[in-house]
């Protein structure tokens, strides 16, 4: 690009555009490889642990990670409530501390491999973690602030900042009052037993168990009630699944069911393609759903002509968390194509044609991993 | 793809395949975000820290993370030795205890910026961390092994096995010998205080402080004394800098200087292009070089057609480590692009013209960080 330096108003126009879709064609720019370089996904060999360890749980950061002073770091609760607080750490950490293993899936998850693209985040499958979130629940403190009557959102405000289609803000997202008073939901302040990494949220953030990531606001530093619905930019504008431009969609919330596979062998360092040796094997992966527990997972090992049932181990940690599922298997020589299907006690289950939805939101499509079993 | 089931013997050929550049309106691939995904960078906001936290400094993983249990873990040193050894964790741990911070960076940082690209892992600048790194030196243990007098290489070997353009292998890089008797090379069980998470190759990693990464295997079990020199994948065909595929080229050794700026102001989600106000501003970020000490940073706001020096902050981490520099700034409305050029003791400093070589290794092009200062 050539350097300009004059005294022309510049406006944010000059630096975010609108949201679009990749051309037939259109390769990964540049663009979408840079926030892949940034915001990563789970390395899916990281499904063997039950509890994602530190730095392999994906992370989606709209902005900058900011840099907050847990210290100083202060929470207000305000709006539409009798009692307006303010709360330090050494504060929420005096109230009753709840820790709660809860599956995290980013609603992009599965974007890039859809047709047509959404140029957004390229997420393929691995935007996904399962933690151990440790903080106090949210709704005894709107309840003790004196949530009005006719309250009918609570807005989230983070401390990250950007612009974003031509909207400059903080990062924000409300709850209908309804979803923020359930008891499940938490102002976490560690994670796997530790404090927050910043990259995660330091040294706040909401945790809502079912919903995709989008909601678990990091950097809380305000709960803001109202007692009309919230018009911000991420719940009006961003996450709504959309046919096209102009349809006004619908709010993405909780996490479609889904299953990943662990895949089996070893890689190709280029493709990740798998090669694996003849004989028994164990496939093993993980299953969750936003939406009620899961209660059967099946497998293919022919990219989905055929399914078998899947045995469960024992839910490790209640109906948020994901949960184990494996298969006996011993293939011959040969190209298989393995994938799971998770289904929830709601009934919904995993579509094998791809949902598409013009932001490649709570795509859940059936995961495809290529195995050669080589013969000797 | 479709799905084979039969007996025909299957070769890894099907699954790995030669290098290749790509095309010259080839956008990134799907095998390239593949790697993208799970090989994540720096996010450069984190440059702010002097030491990299958990789950932000740089990863590449060649294969699969491997799961080992560091109860029954052992290192074993053998080949041309007159006393082969076996240690468990708990005797490295006995063993003389250092702690250094090291800045690595990935051979192939800058890979995806270079025209024609080369396709494989495709990082941008963001290939780097600085963390401080905790264990035993390497050369006593040589020493009281009895490292033959014509020794040549050192071959470490790591537990993490796949296969890599067609040649199947457990990940394994030698070093010469005297690179490998320098006292600051460590046994490292440990990484910022705690213990070596498994995505930087827990329970143990050689460092070889200066060297660029591939050299610091991960998931270290086997030290093994050659007398000849080692033929390995990984030092005779992979990490070697080539200008074609026939070129024998030369090895890929210590890291070249380079200064990476930390955007100032706030991103736009999609293009990460940054916006800031007018008025003062400290730019700031990161240098390094493992060739020597960086002796001087410079900065440009103007895409290189000016530079002007900024100042070093006193080193916080020995010669092996990034050193802070700072350049006060008071831009006017207008469009910016910001650089910075190291220069080290050894006289080495980074090009304004991409050197490139057919693996994309040791590229070290001055970054470029476009800044739109607004008039409001």
């Amino acid at each position: 690009m050539t350097t300009v330096d004059d005294t022309t108003p510049r406006s944010m126009s000059e630096v975010s555009g609108p949201s679009r879709l990749a051309g037939p064609d259109e390769g990964i720019s540049t663009e979408e490889l840079q926030l892949a370089a940034r915001n990563h996904g789970i390395p899916l060999e990281a499904l063997r642990y039950d509890v994602t360890p530190a730095g392999l749980h994906y992370l989606l950061i709209h902005y900058d990670i900011p840099d907050l002073d847990p210290a100083t770091h202060a929470l207000v609760v305000d709006g539409a409530v009798a009692r307006p607080l303010t709360l330090s750490l050494a504060d929420l950490r005096d109230r009753p501390r709840v820790t709660r293993r809860v599956t995290l899936e980013c609603a992009g998850n599965g974007r890039a491999l859809l047709h047509p693209r959404p140029v957004s985040q390229p997420w393929l499958v691995e935007a996904v973690g399962n933690a151990e979130w440790t903080g106090t629940p949210l709704a005894p403190l709107l309840r003790e602030a004196g949530i009005a009557a006719d309250a009918v959102d609570v807005v989230f405000t983070g401390a990250d900042h950007g612009v974003e289609r031509g909207v400059e803000q903080d990062y924000q997202r409300a709850l209908p009052v309804a979803d923020a008073l359930r008891e499940e939901v938490l102002l976490a302040y560690e994670m796997n037993g530790a404090p927050l990494l910043p990259q995660h949220g330091a040294p706040l953030r909401l945790i809502v168990p079912g919903w995709y990531g989008m909601a678990h606001v990091k950097w809380l530093r305000s709960v803001t009630v109202l007692t009309e619905p919230f018009e911000g930019y991420q719940n009006a504008v961003a996450y709504r699944l959309r046919q096209d431009a102009d349809d006004p969609g619908v709010p993405v919330t909780r996490i479609e069911p889904r299953a990943l596979v662990r895949p089996p062998g070893f890689p190709d360092f280029m493709s990740r393609a798998r090669v694996l040796r003849p004989g028994p094997c164990t496939l093993d992966g993980r299953a969750w759903s936003g939406h009620a527990p899961v209660v059967a997972v099946e497998v293919t090992t022919d990219g989905g002509s055929t399914w078998a049932p899947a045995i469960l181990d024992e839910p490790t940690g209640g109906d948020f968390a994901w949960r184990r599922w494996r298969y006996e298997w011993s293939p011959r020589p040969g190209r298989y194509v393995l994938g799971a299907r998770a289904t929830d006690a709601s009934g919904r289950t995993q579509p094998l044609e791809q949902p598409w939805n013009r932001g490649g939101f709570a795509n859940n499509l059936v995961q495809r991993v290529e195995v050669t079993v080589v013969a000797e």
